[in-house]
């Protein structure tokens, strides 16, 4: 039973099924809270409060699950979120792969927006770092693929960045974090809410060098990698340059870059403007290249 | 995004591993709706929203996730709650048993209730209709048993005797629906949590011959099988009757009858008092006697 909130509520869950439990930068255990409220966040909610669901595969040691337990608590408490209800279930060896986690948030709307509906010709896309982190150190982590330095998972709560675009009174269009089918996703998931084309600059998303070795090494685009800490913003061109400036003063966007813009609606719905100027379609992420990456 | 509640918030997670996937009476998409409804209910809180996450192994029939989700949409229907929410997650083979659900639910306190802490020596103690009945449905279901006629799940929302119970001013102390563990599981929930002891008359708890005869095969007791819509209810003496006269009206609830009595502590902390007299111990449910039953 929780107090009556006084603003509007966002509703938000996720299941949890990333193999391995443990992976550089992470676990499940924080995932499921990042994940979660990440997405309250970026509708421009402060998460209030999580459920935590465990479906636990027999045979599990215990030392996994209260490490695990652990995470969730250390990242619950560090975004001011309070696991208030929860579930276990243990279903018997190889009806399940160790251990899945649901999480469902509920929060406070505290940053209205108006969401990829929105978006106009001119507006301005930013990325709030470093993209494909996530999936690329769960994929090395999963196959035992040796890279130095090896990729590591951008978990992390974006709701510091979220409050400082609402305190700086940035107008932002819409937010977005890069989960599953990584930066493409989003802007093809935009160019379909807003029947606009939206036009990355190739020379300007960011990729660590870890990241983009292992993507070169397995074939794949960082832009189609997950996060879970990572991402995009939508704000009318003239405040670019501001939102730029007060997602810099946050840590995990010190990273923050402008990587393109909304267009009048082009013959594709998303764009790769090549360094040289011509224009190229980029695919839609389609099926599940990296299962089970979060 | 949801509009501001008015009252207190109710929130509930409940992950659903139930095989088989379709039993007598119910199937695992209207029971994730049913239970959490009904963890809902039992709190005093009328049910406003649902999420609902999908753990899916690769390879199930559509035509199985089809059916599901048009019992879930059909479950929600019936209680007034609106599936707001949702995640798919898709595990390879091996990985998940077939189809696991996750629901989390919020609702609105509109029957404040003391809980089982405000249980006094004298309160009445009621059960709303036969025990045993879901976990004896799912049990002889997986096991291929054959019986005639065989259990049927009870499996169905609790929300109207709840509110029933409102309405007619009955002076509720505690409600709790006899999901895992039974009746036996709640009344040593109780006895724990009030400090006192449940005493139940043993010929007063209703069985089905169905599920008398199952439990009697499998040596189970009744009052250790998991309900999935039956509920006890703890009122004070003077209350029972007028209680009773409230629930009988309420379809679900028609067969609902006291069952026993809030007493001083005794040596064990639930009791069943044999039919000449005799006092014994009625043992906490522990294990678990029927695995994914939920």
């Amino acid at each position: 039973i929780l107090p009556a909130p006084t603003a509007a509520l966002a509703l938000s869950t996720d299941s949890f099924v990333v193999s391995p439990l443990f992976f550089p930068g992470g676990d499940i255990g924080s995932l499921a809270v990042h994940g979660t409220v990440n997405d309250l966040a970026v509708s421009g909610a402060r998460p209030r409060w999580l459920s935590l669901a465990l479906i636990i595969e027999e045979g599990l040691a215990i030392d996994v699950l209260h490490r695990v337990l652990a995470s969730v608590a250390l990242a619950a408490r560090r975004v001011g979120v309070q696991v208030v209800t929860g579930d276990t279930k243990v279903v018997p060896r190889h009806a399940a792969d160790q251990l899945f986690i649901n999480t469902t948030g509920v929060g406070e709307v505290f940053f209205p927006l108006p969401g990829p509906q929105s978006l106009q010709p001119g507006d301005e896309i930013l990325v709030s770092g470093p993209v494909g982190r996530h999936g690329m150190a769960v994929m090395t982590a999963r196959e035992g693929l040796e890279f130095d330095p090896s990729p590591t998972s951008d978990s992390a709560p974006l709701l510091d960045a979220v409050v400082a675009l609402e305190q700086a009174g940035i107008p932002v269009r819409a937010l977005r974090d890069a989960t599953r089918g990584g930066v493409a996703a989003v802007l093809h998931e935009w160019a379909q809410a807003s029947n606009l084309s939206m036009r990355r600059r190739e020379q300007d998303v960011p990729v660590t060098p870890e990241v983009r070795g292992a993507c070169e090494v397995l074939g794949l685009d960082p832009l189609h990698v997950a996060n879970e800490g990572t991402m995009l913003a939508a704000v009318p061109r003239g405040a670019a340059t501001a939102a730029l400036e007060v997602l810099h003063r946050v840590p995990e966007c010190a990273a923050a870059v402008r990587i393109g813009e909304v267009v009048p609606r082009l013959l594709a719905p998303v764009v790769v403007r090549r360094v040289l100027g011509q224009e190229i379609p980029l695919d839609e992420p389609l099926g599940a290249p990296l299962p089970r990456i979060c």
